[in-house]
């Protein structure tokens, strides 16, 4: 249906002013790299599925926007980019003709894994010219927590991916219970709200993995960096408040526990056991913290939740959480029971998913940010000192990443 | 998949002249501001939902391209802007915490309904240094004929709704049988399509509606107009004709009515029956007739039919067609039967279907008018001067609402 | 949801270099009014249906992009552009009011098939003033081998259609299976994959169609022209290859028949059978050939295969396959006996249903092009001359078709 381009609906006339609190802004150009990372930040390692999922037969992922086949080969994983330099055709859609290659389906392009480079056109018989004189760029890959994980960069060295973890999961015995969910929304929004401060004690006031616990009305709060990590410290927990005009409003119900009288920064409710000692040992500031390049950990006493944000697109991420617990042998029955019978759902399922659910309803910026956004300007701070650490870095090696859009 | 920018397909070489007739069209820029509505006319009244839709849970409607939450409190019907200014979540998404007031469900930021004042932000204590700093859009409502009503302006007071809606509406005791559907299509196809002269009697032709009615083949038709609205008086009426070349052709059939005598002005085959005494009263100069902004009139002897055309936006719009009888007490028995039993489904069922079914194909412009589109027309120039009229008024009291693009 | 523009997924550092080879293309700007024929060459017949398809019910379809009507009146096709003048309504949703006439649903335009004149308005009676200055545009029709046929030019006269068809066609007594298929992708992938030299010897190899009969793995092959055909020569069909340092790789088994012995320039595997007359009669040099507008014909001992890639619009196509085998009388009996119990499947099914697969996720240009596409690189430079042998035509005739859009 064609129809005249029409009459734009405009704002009111009597806009509201802007005095106080912590700026409206109209786009995020106070960070030009976050803002340009739509798609993810290059230079890093990424999550992508289970390793049980990569087999010999190709498959496709998307990542920070790019297409990428996988494919397992004598127990090694391999990543390539997913479209046959010849016509366009998706390596994923062929298969394995000879030992460390991968054959596109329509003429027999043949890649060695490791190298990428042409090894064969099959159609074009033994001394085809081309062969050699193509290469198809490859990815770095490993595994890791069960999970396989692709570096995306700009052609730089990998570095090792013992690195980017969590410290504590490189050397300690740990079992994992992980969820992985293609979601919709842009992978910072998926983020943002991760570590946002505010969202948790009133949006999740009706979870059922929040039952029995109340959570705070609001926090005093402060955001300390140690390392690669920011961490939020509580300075004072409210469990009720009596708002002007309005009235009283807690979380607090008859079958829920007291509050704690302490404040808690191990778990958001208060420690009420045995702190585990590889957690212990760790002495984190605060229960919430978040990392480059988009990885929370919240901290509990005897388990640690991580949750990868993973960049599919410009409109879509890869929620992947796993939770923890540094333990072995006889004790880690117990856990399996409790992460398949009770959290998967509870916490990876029902809790997770009103997060999903606002970060597939934010539609920022425009933005209005008001006191607990602290936490969520600290992560865009850290995100886009760390990206500029990262080009300067680049530069003196001769790279030159792509920038952010000219400020106007 | 990506393919080279391709030949566009072109008009083949001959081009049929236009010599006669109505001009051929290839936009509508002889209406810059009716050319410009395609999202609909600010500063209007317009009905969106039945009044019983509207309850103590939040419920979103789209009304000229903008997102509106529409909450009942206290029997009271109150309409704002559907984006939480903080972080762009939907308010219709979250729930009343406190009397009077409506909260997001993200951070619990709380929205005094009526003035639109950020009364709370729970998640940040009682005292929120942004509370009273952010003020929230808000559009004035009223409740008429057992629908909701929502104005749409540029920030002017907002016109009484009795200046407004057809004048015999106001003072009448009535009863009414409404149909609410949302439609494909812009606003002003289906529009035009209700007050279009000639469709009527050829596209409805196969209508049961129709069934034992015969309509005419063509007419001769004025448009007259009185105060706001303009009315197609019928000077003649021509029930079959003989095309030259081709033959004859009629609606009429031996299961039919013969044709009326008289020509007729009050319904569009003829008066009947006797006249209601408030409709008689109206003394109107036509049958059909349309004012503001896209509101149709159909008179019939012992009842009126409306349809309002509400723009959603620029690729739908709302039907509400009305049936409305003015009468009282044991009356409304046999109305309620009548309309529940047959009008709502042969009426603003089968018959108005036909028009949603051309509304959603019409593809204009370019257009080519004929001789009865001049009743489009008129409808057109009404649209056009009082919008322009309106922007002048507004002008002298300092509001500057958008005006049409500048003509090339 | 509103993302801010983001970074833009970039090549690695390191790009493979591109010394040899046929050249990597990032365009087709070396055939620029291929590139420019996204939606099609203009000034061709293309078959469109089953001539059974056509009736006395209007019928929409899209041909090069442009929605046309066809309708069948007194045994004769027409076919008139489907969009009526006044108000942009598809005529085919319109019906027949008069012989050798069509009427547009909203308003009883009725427009002469054959001239396209407007030779009624119904809703304006019989002295409307509109009549005979409207003319629809029309489109020239045939019926060849039990489908339709329309023509799609820039105002010039139609070449006889038999002037176009493969000769052989002309002619000839003939019985013909056919399948016609809309399928997503544009028409130039579909042709070109028909044409490849390359894909079918490895593409096709799990086809059941080849279940016997194995195919090369490699071939030497010329193509070269007579009059509007190019074809493809075998010089050298080689059966098996080792590709070094990767292994032996052939399309053999123990349950297929062995190779033949000479090279085969009709039918791709060697004729095995005494080759029908009319066949042996055209001397074909090869057993695959191409010509405009995308007309793929392959010869078998005893059968021809047409494939005719008809643009619908930029992204899509019909597929039409056509088996024909030059026989009559009783013999036409195990033809269709042969076609629907066996070819329909195998060969019109599952085998082009791999091209069809191929056709969809092909996406080029960029390319990087090998030996064998020296069969697709000759089409598209015949498509190139051809193209503008007749814009010269046209323009001496004083009409000028769009060109393809300035190079840079």
């Amino acid at each position: 249906m064609s129809v005249p381009s029409g009459q734009k609906a405009t704002a009111p006339r009597r806009r509201p002013s802007r005095p106080g609190g912590l700026p409206g802004r109209q786009d995020w150009s106070s960070w030009p790299r976050y803002q340009a990372a739509a798609a993810g930040f290059r230079g890093y390692w990424y999550p992508v599925t289970y390793s049980s999922q990569v087999t010999g037969r190709p498959r496709q992922i998307t990542l920070l926007g790019e297409k990428i086949v996988l494919l397992r080969d004598s127990g090694t994983v391999y990543a390539l980019r997913d479209r046959c330099p010849h016509r366009g055709v998706p390596l994923s859609e062929g298969s394995q003709q000879f030992p460390g290659t991968i054959s596109c389906p329509y003429h027999g392009w043949t890649f060695d894994l490791r190298s990428g480079e042409l090894k064969a056109a099959i159609t074009d018989g033994p001394a085809s010219p081309i062969c050699g004189k193509v290469t198809q760029p490859t990815y770095p890959t490993a595994e890791r927590l069960g999970m396989v994980w692709v570096f995306v960069g700009d052609g730089e060295d990998a570095p090792p991916i013992d690195d980017q973890l969590p410290e504590e999961l490189v050397d300690n015995a740990a079992i994992v219970g992980s969820r992985i969910q293609p979601r919709p929304g842009n992978w910072r929004f998926a983020c943002e709200n991760g570590y946002d401060e505010g969202h948790a004690k009133y949006l999740h006031r009706t979870a059922l993995w929040r039952l029995f616990k109340p959570m705070p009305v609001w926090n005093e709060t402060r955001v300390v960096q140690r390392g690669r990590w920011i961490y939020r410290v509580q300075d004072e927990q409210h469990w009720e408040a009596d708002f002007p005009g309005l009235g009283k409003w807690s979380n607090q119900a008859w079958f829920k526990l007291k509050p704690p009288k302490a404040v808690a920064n191990i778990g958001n409710t208060g420690g009420h056991r045995e702190v585990n000692p590889v957690i212990a040992a760790q002495d984190y500031p605060g229960f919430a913290s978040v990392s480059m390049p988009g990885v929370l950990r919240i901290v509990y006493p005897t388990f640690i939740h991580y949750e990868f944000y993973v960049p599919v697109d410009q409109d879509s991420h890869l929620y992947v959480g796993a939770l923890v617990e540094f333990t072995r042998g006889i004790r880690t029955l117990p856990f399996y029971a409790k992460y398949l019978g009770f959290v998967r759902w509870l916490f990876h399922g029902q809790f997770s998913g009103q997060d999903r659910w606002m970060v597939e309803v934010t539609d920022a910026p425009p933005e209005r940010l008001y006191r607990p956004d602290d936490s969520l300007l600290r992560w865009r701070k850290l995100a886009e000192d760390t990206c500029e650490a990262r080009a300067e870095r680049l530069r003196g090696d001769g790279i030159h990443p792509p920038g952010p859009p000219p400020a106007d």
